[in-house]
């Protein structure tokens, strides 16, 4: 776990707000693997939910399935719910929610390398494809194809690399 | 008081963050009665504006006139001004604003069982019907009929029930 | 540096919220301005990131270059890059993003007496003319002109005064 860390915080380049959300999320999520690291670990969740998610408002859960390379920006108003999937090396930043469209509906997977701008909605049962960069503001509610721009609300392709 | 906040919280069904901010809202609220309750009720104000619209986010004035079974999911960025007026079962959710559209301005008055998505603007001088859905990053800026979803910015109807 | 802020503090007229941060925000970009004052004023900035930028989610660093009568409303999710630069009388609000459009990119330079409502995105190299609005919800990527109403996703002009 430590070496995989240090790896990644690495890459995060001096980004100190995300590097202390990174400790604080793997090491929260370490401790939810199993009922016994539960106990063990029940103040350090705790210490995560209410300082992590409630005050610093970056609401991920500890059990969310999150790739290595995992960059966050800022991260104010950022809800993800804990059964959307996340890939490598993805970048979010604030005011952005990921989650189902409806109750008890499906999150989205979002492939690697993806980099979703401020202010953004990723909501419903959709898959995001490797490279693509979803513009801020953009509001996703369809499937967004491999090595392109999404935008606007609803979100459209707007170029391809 | 007590016995219809019992109700209220059993229809919360689990949303944790829900119930606290439910909770803290209805005891604040319930110190802002009358000239004697406020000087009573100074510190538990005093620890709701500080500990709820401050430091969660959830920034919704104790004087709010809400209805029953009012429902908050997430809430880091939520901004409801103190004159909107919210009817029964009304779901809210984080990064929405919701309030006057200009200085002085008058805001929006919301009906029961109004379902408002992630990341929305709601706001002037507008009526929110009973039953309706707005879906996530809409900006509403114009009244919206009973029993149908808007979506968009700006929001238009895209769907009757 | 005490009589400009209680001039710019008489015209925040009663915002109590918008008073902490500018007393905080003018406090702690007195101590960032050379290294002396930055090893003096430590604990002050350390407070100020700590508190304002990280629990009350104004995340504006102190080294932002703003004019006078800078006026936040609320500022929950309220994010501004330390190269944006701002005129004199600006009004920002909740849940906005104005900063660089790409990594390394240019930042919005924000004219007098402009105001930019909720929920906004304003990014990229471009300049905001004085006296504009932004409405709530908009996502502004080219320049805006002087003198007029922007608002939608992309944003466009509505209205010129």
């Amino acid at each position: 776990m430590i070496t995989n860390l240090r790896s990644e915080i690495k890459a995060l380049n001096g980004n100190t707000k995300g590097i202390l959300f990174l400790y604080s999320f793997r090491f929260s999520a370490y401790f939810s693997r199993n009922k016994i690291m539960r106990i063990i670990g029940f103040p350090i969740r705790l210490f995560y939910t209410f300082f992590v998610q409630w005050m610093m408002g970056i609401d991920i859960y500890d059990t969310t399935q999150i790739g290595r390379g995992f960059n966050v920006y800022h991260g104010q108003g950022l809800i993800i719910s804990s059964s959307v999937i996340i890939g490598e090396n993805v970048i979010v930043r604030q005011n952005t929610t990921i989650g189902n469209a409806n109750k008890n509906g499906k999150c989205p997977v979002i492939g690697n390398n993806v980099e979703i701008g401020a202010n953004s909605v990723v909501i419903g049962d959709i898959a995001i494809g490797d490279n693509s960069i979803i513009a801020a503001g953009s509001v996703v509610i369809k499937d967004v194809p491999k090595n392109c721009i999404v935008a606007g609300n609803p979100a459209k392709i707007v170029k391809y690399f």
